[in-house]
């Protein structure tokens, strides 16, 4: 029987793929059995807080949700209202709030992204003060680096949709577009993809690169599993044979100015971004493909990221990732914020 | 038994009068049985979105008190966090919005009134554009068109103190003051008065007319009773042998100027209408009447619209009405958003 | 049996004290007993307003998850969204707030400091218009003048860790520091530590005074209980012997200017704080005391009020008191907000 009581979640690849694998089981069963007093008393009384130094709208929904429907209730939370100490003013220590949080909730979910944070990966080592200081688990929302929430919802609705997707083929693009966004999603999905042993393709143009950790893990995952891992800077031969086209734009490396990602660094972005017309991903270019998936982890820029007719057509299944995301955060927080007890009767990595 | 599952309500002029007869009947069971075991479980765990694009304090204490009393919860949610797409910006389409929200949760309320729109009828049209897309009923939670709700509440307060309010005289009447009101509520009034049998005198200086359609539907409603209708342009004349005075500031046709009702069409529009100092509702008006009941929608300026000795007097029924909002929209979740069964005893029109 | 229903609390010092050691003691249990079934069903679908004139983060985690923990809801409400009459706009009244609130709810948290108000005592001056107006009980959520739930869980911490505090000696020493801070937690202090029988010494630098009320009424329940109260302007010899140690930063009389507590004020007021580098509580001064606890209201400015050693040090009960917080607010909504009968099986002053 599994049950991960206090255990943080920061990136699935902090995870055992048993431990994923339980999560996907628990969250497949909730899904089908959405209401069922089974799943309602999990949290009943208990409260999650939602720090969002970063607003959002998906992830506090479908958070909000996961708490009630668990029978508890998720407080959304700003920093707008907390006086914390900064190298320029008096305020609280990470230590302090943590330490209180950790009396009055069960959990707490924190989202930080890029614009937020001077430079990559402040956003994590904020995650990982409030870990050190709490005595609650700590679930990411999306930081700068890794969204394993998003991660977890992928590869639920590509099983939904394809059964198992080992030795299946992903292709991860970047897409033009004017949001300058985060790494996060992207990174989060090259590593729980290659973790569930798909061959996985990354294209982007020249100056895009990702955290070069993210991808050395990515490809002692796919070598793990005896699958290929490769990264082009074409913007349509990545589609030959692909099992599922995931697009997305990210900002390159030099958004992280000496300012972080200021005003400034952000026009220069878009400029860059909206100048590479040929990646966008198009009923033209998923024709090359294994009659492949559309996934995407929204909110969609349609008409730079995708068109509307692959966005909105019958292989595209991003309303299904996106309704997964409520699911596996109640498996999360059942596992990590109770005593819940889940036996995946479907064993490791079977499906 | 009657259960409306999936029904939007953005005019009660949308409803039939059985079925508005039947939300009335309920409420009022309701009302009598707040906190009973026949209700508390209708939205058990279930979410309700409240999407606020005009903040709000009495709908959103309401509509969130009415979550909580059916068993549910509900979200507060403003646009503020989230990236639609605009003409001007990259973004989520509403199509995207709606359809992933209609995952998560069982319902949709929408406040949008006059000046985050462009033109009149903008607001509804968003309203009809999440209707068209999501797939969970979509209430109006007031909009640059219409106020269900308040009209809802608005009869069930009116028949709590009259009873039956066939046959008795409505006096709808501008009232002076520097809010620039939104014509949601006293369109309302006028449709949803007009269909339940009353006489019906809309009194107002030359300058205010409302919306066309409105006016030509209250006019078919009283027609359709055998009522009366009469537009009258005089501050006093309409309070002789009225039974209910509803007054309540509004804005002229000319506040939607190019820009929509911005910054300087508010301020020409404050500038006249506190012009008219006659446009008062006060206790020498009062006594012209059929010993009227006073209502407003609230909040109420006082000393504008009307003076503080009808407003607090014994014929003001203002917090009664207020309350009963809560009620209606009880009424409304449960029978659009649940499989909730209600069988009206009183059958139709009666009372 | 205990029963509070409809009572206000607006300082401890309108409370008697059995009745404060009713809360103690159902507080205590409701911390043993946490999620009991007991205690869950109390506030079952009912709401709680919030209503945050300033905002807060530790005050509003602890009211609303107390909400949950009773089974009810706390409404987040900020002013921003409401149209309040002023002296300069129109609006709404303080009692048709008051009065549509009350329909809705079954109770009412308000906070509102220094910088919201033009003099002092006119946030605790809007608390009794609301309890003027409304139906439900006021509950301060910390207002210019007091803090009687802090207040609260100041006692019980202290009670935790040193049994009976009766005859033991309180320091309350002002800190230095740049914010600022009202007098309402250490007001509130005064008044419930002296009635609960300490002898009580105040410290603070000439020209720091506090509200004289307070004082006064500090000298006579020191005097009742045959206890000592005593104000010195020493920085270090307060500590001789004491067994509590209570040290935060507040700002001086001059704060209130003709314009409130602005801007140029706030500037004046942290300059004239930051300069007496003495004030600060740290190990050498603890060594002068009886092995004296340290408690801080909450957030604990360190370096400024308090050195780290000290706050997080094996004496330092910061995190009780805060977590205290939940389970003295979950009392008095219990007694104040339901029908929950208490019945207080120590009796009056015991312990």
């Amino acid at each position: 029987m599994a049950n991960y009581r206090g255990k943080h979640l920061v990136t699935t690849q902090d995870w055992k793929v048993e431990e994923l694998e339980t999560v996907l089981s628990l969250a497949a069963e909730m899904k089908k059995n959405r209401y069922g007093s089974k799943f309602t008393g999990i949290l009943k009384h208990k409260t999650f807080f939602m720090f969002f130094y970063n607003p959002s709208v998906r992830t506090r929904q479908s958070f909000e949700a996961a708490a009630t429907e668990l029978g508890g209730h998720a407080q959304y939370l700003e920093p707008r209202g907390m006086r914390l100490k900064t190298s320029q003013s008096a305020g609280e220590t990470t230590e302090d709030a943590a330490k209180v949080m950790s009396r009055y909730a069960e959990g707490l979910g924190i989202r930080i992204l890029e614009d937020k944070v001077n430079r990559y990966g402040e956003g994590e080592a904020l995650l990982r003060e409030y870990m050190q200081y709490g005595t609650i688990p700590v679930i990411s929302m999306a930081h700068d680096k890794y969204h394993p929430c998003q991660g977890l919802a992928d590869v639920m609705g590509a099983r939904e949709h394809l059964g198992n997707v080992r030795g299946k083929k992903l292709l991860q693009v970047w897409g033009r577009g004017a949001l300058v966004r985060s790494w996060c999603s992207v990174q989060e999905s090259l590593l729980i993809n290659s973790r569930m042993g798909m061959d996985v393709t990354l294209a982007y143009p020249e100056g895009y690169d990702l955290d070069p950790q993210v991808i050395e893990w990515t490809r002692k995952n796919c070598a793990a599993n005896g699958r290929k891992f490769e990264i082009i800077h074409d913007p349509v031969k990545g589609y030959k044979g692909a099992d599922i086209v995931y697009s997305r734009n990210w900002m390159s490396p030099a958004a992280y100015g000496e300012n972080g990602l200021d005003k400034e660094n952000k026009e220069k972005e878009i400029k860059k971004a909206m100048a590479y017309q040929d990646w966008v991903t198009d009923a033209q270019k998923m024709k090359l493909t294994n009659n492949a998936l559309f996934t995407h982890p929204m909110p969609v820029d349609r008409g730079s990221e995708v068109t509307d007719d692959v966005a909105s057509g019958p292989r595209s299944i991003i309303y299904d990732v996106a309704e997964n995301r409520l699911h596996v955060q109640k498996a999360i927080m059942a596992l990590t914020m109770s005593d819940f007890e889940y036996k995946n009767k479907k064993g490791g990595r079977k499906r």
